[in-house]
Order: C-alpha cells, then structure tokens, then sequence
C-alpha cells in the first residue's frame, strides 16, 4: 500500500520496542515525527535519525496535528494526560496504541472531544516483530470521523485494521483478545499435561491434532514452547496477570462473571508465586507437569 | 493418493453417520467390505450398495482379515468385544476409529495380542463432512507393525494421519484434542460475552482479532455461531460433557488434577441442566450472555 504522509506531523509518546518501530514506519510514509519518551536514549535516538525530539508530553501536542501514545500501561497513560490536555486544540487527533482500560480510555476520549479535538483508541497486536514489519492487527475505537482521519497512520503501521466501534470499543476488542490468547494457553497446558501423565510424547500429540479442531495460532507457537520446555518470552506472566486484571475488573463494570477468567487468573498468579512471572506465559504448562 | 485395498477383507462393525461413509470410502478403493451394525437398516443400505452384510461382530471377525471399529463409545465397544475376541485368529487386525476410554482400549489392545493379533486405536478428527471427504485427522496408537498394516486403510479415509505412540497413544491424542476444543469454546465464549456485556459488538470484535494471537478453528466456526446465535449442532453439548469426563477420568488415573478441564465440565454440565444439552458445544455462550 502506498500511502503517503507527507501533510502529517505526527508526535509519538511512547518509544520503547513497540514506539520506535512505529514511529520509523510513520516517518519512512513521510511523516514529519515529533518524538516523546520519559527515557532520553530512546529521543536520542531516533532524533539522530531525523525526528524532532519534544522535552514533553505538552511540547509534542503543541506541535503535531496528530498525537500518538504507546505507553506501557495505564498508568503511564494518566501520567501524560494532564500535559496532553492542557497543550490540545480543536482539530487535534489523539490515538492511543497502547493496551489501557476501557473506562479511564472513555474518560479520556469525552476530555479530549470536550476540547474540539478527536480521539481513537487502537490497541495492537502482534508484538514487536509486527510492528517493525508494519503488520500489527489494529482494532479501533472512536467516530467514523475521527477514525478516517487516522487511518492513513494505520495503514502505515498495521495490515489487519477494523473499526470496531465507539470510543473505548478497541480497548474492548484487546481485553477479548487478551481473554482468548491466556485461556488457550491453559487449554493448552492442560491438554499436553494429560497426555505427558498419561504416558505419550506430547509433541507427538501436537502434531496429530494440528489441522483438526484444536488447531490454532497458540497450540503452534505456545504448545511448541511447552514441548521444547523453552520459555524465554514472548509475553511475560507478569504481563498477562496485568491484562487479566483489566479484563476482570471491565467484567464486574459490565456486570458479568466470567468463570474461567478467574481461574486462569488465579493459575498464572500461583505461577508467578513460584517465581516464574518472568518466563514466556506458556509456562503455564509448568504448573501441571511435575 | 491412489491406495489399492483389492487384497483387502475389511469388516466395519458400527454403520452411523461416520461409519457408512468411511465404508464406502474403503469400498470404493477396492476392499471387500463386510458391515455389520445393531440397527439393521445401515446394514441394508450398504449390501444394497454392494458390500456383504453379517449377523454379528464375531461373523464379521471370522469373515474379515481387518476389523474396523466405529461405535459411539467404549460401552459399545466393550458389547463387541467378546464377539469379535471368539472370532479372533492370529493375523488378524482390528482398528478402533471410534472414542474409547484409554484404560479400555488398553486391556483390549491386550486381549488382541495375546490371540497373536493386532491392535490399532485410531480416532478422528473432523466429523462427518471429513468422513465424506476421506480428509479426516486420524491418531493412532499401536505397534510399527500394525501401524504400517493399517496405513493404507487410513490414507483412504483420511488426510493427517499421525502415528502417535504404543496401544492407547491415539485415545489420549482424542482427549487432548478434545481438551483443547472444550476449553477453547470456553475461552471464545467469555471473550465475546465481556465484549458484549461491555457495549461493543461482538461480531465486530472477532473481525478484528482474527489473523492475531486469538486466531484459531474455534474462533472462526464456533465463534461466528455465539455471533449469530445458531447453535444447530455439530457436537452436541451432552458429547463433550460425555468426552470431558472421560478426559477427567484419565487425568485422576493418571495422578494429576486440572482445573480448567474440571471447571469447564461444570459449565457444560449447568447449561445440559437448564435444557440446552441437544444444542452444538458453542452454545456454552448463553451462560454468559443474558
């Protein structure tokens, strides 16, 4: 896709593996880059590149048409908020990339439309190698308005690209997506376990249930991590413990239990009590075979 | 694959929707077919095709130089047994494509050697449409030997076909694989009911997180049955409560516990008790939603 950038100045808040890749591939479209992070190497380094680096989150705003954060949580997100806010005018287009809760992301999104200005929520996924790539899977919340003014960004970054709905509703979509990808991984586990108690070669089994009904992204790359024992991450437990909590706490907003959410929660956090929070999730596998 | 079964005598005992076809399937790569099943109707329907009907397991056994199982389960299984074990010469081969217990299928896989017979476990993968198709996903458990003797049998009635391990091996390959499904349908039912629950169109969100980390078979078949609420089965609810016992069965044999099979059990069981037992497995998602 040839899509050109070149009337853009886009800031980007946020630079660490996911931030800098992303802002290469806005700058690579033609993008004028104006860059923002609470470590200096990062600026440093992409200003060496061209960029223009931004002393803060206020400076960046004040000078891009377009603000985009990829920070690491929702703390960090609440963090740059007050300096964004203070510095936004009519017209802006803030789109957060990060992986934030749906109710400060709605918050955040009325705040922000209160000024004049546009917001999109469109969390990502696919980790560092797609983004590098320009191949991240977006899934986007805010108007239709506001979502065609960022789709050029997106298309420059990802390839799978859906809006989704309201503001907030890609947050939504990431909490179901984080909800499917720990589960699958205890589905998983689970079933390699039986069949390595049960006496046969679990890579075996993977084998000769791939391509039926069991298939999926996890069984192939998780389910090979299980049967290789090697658990380097990937997506840390610490890091899954923390999207599950997000996900549980949007379901007692929503007014909705979810059982097994609860108990993958609680296997991961056993997990993480036994000092393995570091390792790749599907380690999880761990708790089931001595 | 062009297979030639001409030298071929090979008795089916079980003619339902998955037996018939594999059949006609043996039949129509030049094997001499002997069926036999208790209700007489299949029976008719395939000697009027051609095949040569037989009054009882043991008739079948004497009749027959390979001897293929496909019965609904190891209750049925065991009701043939002793037919088929009178009957039983050595040299003699017997497949069992149906889901048996693994502890069962292990004693009888036994009793067939010690007659200086063999054994094969060879579950499927894929329901009737592969049945039709000769594209199942077949496991098999069982010694080289047999294993090579039953090959040609499985490259007419199927396309993946793993050699998984010693008599027993494919069963426990089934339960894994029936493990996986059961969990995962749990996993795409609690994500799509959080998104909903949360606002946001659940249809649109298994749009945008195909292609990531969540993409799997479920997500696509079963995931779009929660979306537009047709749970016409496919696998029934009471099937998989039936499979996830088994698999609970084997797991306590085999001396671990896994919560997630036990847990997922329990919900299939609440929604056989509030009247959905006749629905396809993906209906689980009402429990959720309201």
């Amino acid at each position: 896709m040839s899509v050109d950038l070149k009337d853009r100045t886009v800031g980007v808040i946020g630079l660490g593996l996911m931030g800098r890749p992303m802002a290469r591939n806005l700058a690579k479209a033609g993008a004028s880059l104006v860059v923002h992070s609470r470590s200096p190497g990062p600026v440093e380094e992409l200003a060496a590149e061209g960029m223009s680096p931004a002393a803060s989150p206020a400076e960046v705003t004040a000078r891009a048409d377009t603000v985009v954060l990829m920070l690491s949580d929702t703390v960090a997100v609440e963090a740059v908020a007050a300096g964004l806010m203070e510095a936004l005018r009519p017209g802006h287009l803030v789109i957060d990339m990060g992986t934030t809760a749906v109710e400060p992301t709605r918050r955040l999104a009325e705040a922000v439309r209160a000024k004049g200005a546009e917001w999109v929520d469109a969390p990502v996924s696919g980790g560092t190698v797609a983004a590098e790539a320009g191949s991240l899977t977006i899934m986007a919340g805010g108007s239709a308005e506001a979502f065609a003014k960022a789709l050029p960004l997106f298309q420059v970054m990802g390839q799978r690209i859906t809006h989704v709905g309201d503001s907030g509703a890609g947050q939504v979509a990431k909490m179901a997506n984080q909800v499917i990808v720990a589960l699958s991984i205890g589905a998983v586990a689970e079933a390699l376990a039986l069949a390595k108690a049960a006496g046969v070669e679990p890579a075996k089994v993977r084998d000769a249930i791939r391509g039926g009904f069991a298939e999926s992204r996890i069984l192939d790359l998780h389910g090979q991590r299980m049967v290789t024992g090697d658990f380097t991450p990937g997506g840390r437990v610490v890091t899954q413990i923390k999207d599950l909590k997000q996900a549980e706490e949007l379901a007692e907003q929503s007014g909705i239990q979810l059982p097994a959410l609860g108990l993958s929660l609680e296997l991961f956090e056993m997990l993480a009590d036994q000092g393995d929070g570091g390792l790749d999730h599907a380690a999880l596998y761990r708790l089931f075979v001595k």
